[in-house]
């Protein structure tokens, strides 16, 4: 079997063989077959596509291109949570908490924000002391322990994907369905999931910006998981506005603990009820969804989805204390309220706008070796279809730094859109 | 002006700017594009295509990704002539003295084989002594001076044309036309041609198998001729079967100096004067193609195409007695003339079979770094639609090793079909 001939296949639009897209990835993976051989190949996928069995294959190839974690012994059933990202989305701080109150035992390896999308890892670690660099034995052994972890990628997982998907970053690949499931879906294996709940964003603020590519990624990724023999369950949510109120690293936490205690956005605690009947579903702890509902809005009445954070805080050595106290979060030095410069209804809060805003604040990252400012980040006090009064407050700038300050209020406000007339607001889920 | 953006451009099918193409070819040439990227833009292009003006300026941009011949002063026109390659194709070396000794002085850099295709250098080296590395400065005196040169790339012409070949060839990327017709019109651009004739092969030995292939990259490369402004013309020949009797390299030398002589088989002769009519023309020395063709003949017939051929074996160091005895090239060890296992007519003699069988003498080079048997090779005696009695003389294999000599004997028999009924000669040219 030759790199080159596979290539060719691909290009003339041929089906290949699981062989073949193993051969592939393996030789990638070890160094044999080069970047150059690769980059090639992923561009015919980008424009020629895969059908669901090769990109299962593809997946599967990316996922045992390292280690892949065994949890059986340790959970009855090994369920994950994935976002494709966006701008306000601290799900998983508050779902994980929530189900695992629930008798779920849940794990998670999350990442750093990149670009204008944040990173649970970098939201966490405004705790101090919280630790996301757990080694596998740890994770399996808290998992067990305390039934539940939110940690980073300890060991290598899936390593073909990141080396593809650096890869597909400078050569033009990166918006390929078959090369986005199979990168999303293959970390998902390798770190052991049995059932996987999708969250895939749609949106201004999101990778897939219209509805019909949103859901042909969410079927290609539920296509991928039954092949593989993953339950597999995506929801499509709205990423067109920040999600919740707060953008930025320890706004946010404060929001979900909010949130965990009863309070918090509406939108937010909506969608956290949502994405957590559905886990609890799929890991069969819930007979339906209402059950699952019930159960996840329980666990945040009667504290035991706050409990189960302070365990999970307490595990990972961060200061527990701040759970209980978010006024001993690191606030940022310069607060300034923003007001609405008009009255009428708000038909836009352009999500990727108000991220762009914050990575400019430097509460994300334009380059992966940048640092984070934990402190900084906005809290959007209005959403699309409220209705607004000029001078009424529309949201909160928190900055480290005074000219940073005016340049993000003045993005924030440009991303804000107003009509006269009223405007529906947005639904949290389409599907 | 970023690499990624160039690629992403063309995978949208959009049309680059010369600005563009300009950019990503001298960051390519000097190492600033890494070869993953250049490998995913020439997939890109292999999938969408280039529009004429697009390919003219990727043409103009590897040209001059290096030193540019620069022959105005020693010629009045530069002439070039471009044969796509095939089995048995010695043109060259007979044009190259018709049309120098009509007054037309014609300097041409010519490559090496490669596969089943010969090439016009291992052809020439046949001739004790013969250089095929001249110098520039060489290169320049003996065209003025001797008004013909027949040698190999002194120098590093359209660097970044041999860099993109030796990537495409690992990653599926070769049979894409605007990438064909720029790297061959780049390389007789660097190598200062203001007038070209392509001969464009079709056929089972040829890179185009079908005559619409064949037309559609002579018309893309006239049309780079035009916007580049080069005069082009471009002929479309057979290659279904070899071209003339002699396949192999010393073998080929002899025939192209029968045919210098007045003699060699028919259909190569007609081959050389058409060819040599079209170089007359549009090197301005022949008003039309009929003068061109009494021009070239009247060559032959008078003995100053042989003369010239001799000045030029012997301005380039060969040994000039070879010339005018052909007994003294060396010969192989074992020459068997295999005859025909039935009567009938020859329907096919597969170029490529033909080729191939000749590579496995080792006549050619299976990889680049392959030493080449001068002396092996075929003397293919009957054409398609020539009439055979069994038992008649149908081919020669000449071999150095006894095993070769009977793989080559069923290989080449197996190239020969035949029928029964009248089969029609093969068109020499198609347009």
């Amino acid at each position: 079997m030759r790199a080159v001939d596979i290539i060719i296949k691909k290009r003339d639009k041929q089906e290949l063989t699981p062989e073949e897209i193993g051969f592939f990835i393996r030789g990638f993976t070890n160094g044999e077959i080069p970047d150059y051989q690769a980059s090639a190949f992923a561009m015919a996928i980008m424009l020629n596509g895969m059908t669901p069995v090769e990109t299962t294959e593809l997946t599967l190839a990316m996922a045992h291109s390292g280690q892949v974690l065994d949890l059986t012994g340790i959970v009855d059933i090994a369920v994950d949570k994935h976002s494709s990202g966006g701008v306000g989305d601290k799900t998983s701080i508050s779902v994980l908490p929530m189900v695992a109150a629930c008798g779920l035992p849940v794990g998670k390896m999350s990442g750093r924000g990149l670009g204008f999308s944040g990173g649970t890892l970098d939201k966490l670690e405004s705790i101090p002391g919280y630790r996301v660099d757990l080694s596998t034995e740890e994770f399996k052994k808290q998992l067990k322990e305390k039934g539940i972890v939110l940690t980073g990628q300890s060991m290598d997982l899936a390593p073909a994907d990141g080396k593809m998907y650096a890869l597909r970053d400078v050569t033009g690949t990166v918006p390929s369905l078959p090369l986005i499931a199979s990168s999303i879906m293959s970390k998902k294996i390798a770190a052991g999931a049995q059932a996987i709940v999708l969250d895939v964003k749609m949106g201004l603020g999101a990778f897939m910006e219209t509805l019909e590519d949103a859901r042909e990624l969410a079927n290609l990724m539920v296509d991928i998981g039954r092949l593989a023999g993953r339950k597999t369950v995506a929801l499509l949510s709205d990423m067109n506005q920040p999600l919740g109120a707060a953008v930025g690293n320890a706004l946010e936490v404060i929001e979900a603990i909010d949130t965990l205690r009863g309070g918090g956005p509406a939108d937010f605690r909506e969608h956290c009820l949502h994405v957590a009947s559905h886990v609890l579903v799929i890991g069969q702890r819930a007979k339906n969804l209402a059950e699952g509902r019930t159960m996840a809005e329980k666990s945040i009445a009667d504290g035991s989805a706050l409990e189960k954070f302070r365990v999970l805080v307490a595990a990972q050595g961060g200061d527990v204390s701040y759970v209980d106290d978010v006024s001993k979060f690191e606030r940022a030095k310069f607060v300034e309220v923003v007001n609405a410069p008009r009255s009428g209804f708000i038909s836009q809060v352009h999500a990727r706008g108000v991220g762009e805003a914050s990575v400019a604040l430097g509460a994300g990252r334009a380059k992966k070796s940048d640092a984070v400012d934990h402190a900084v980040g906005f809290l959007i006090h209005k959403k699309v279809g409220d209705k607004v009064r000029e001078g009424e407050q529309l949201f909160e700038v928190h900055a480290n730094d005074r000219a940073k300050l005016d340049e993000a209020r003045t993005a924030v406000l440009s991303a804000h859109e107003f009509r006269d007339e009223f405007v529906p607001p947005l639904p949290l889920f389409y599907e």
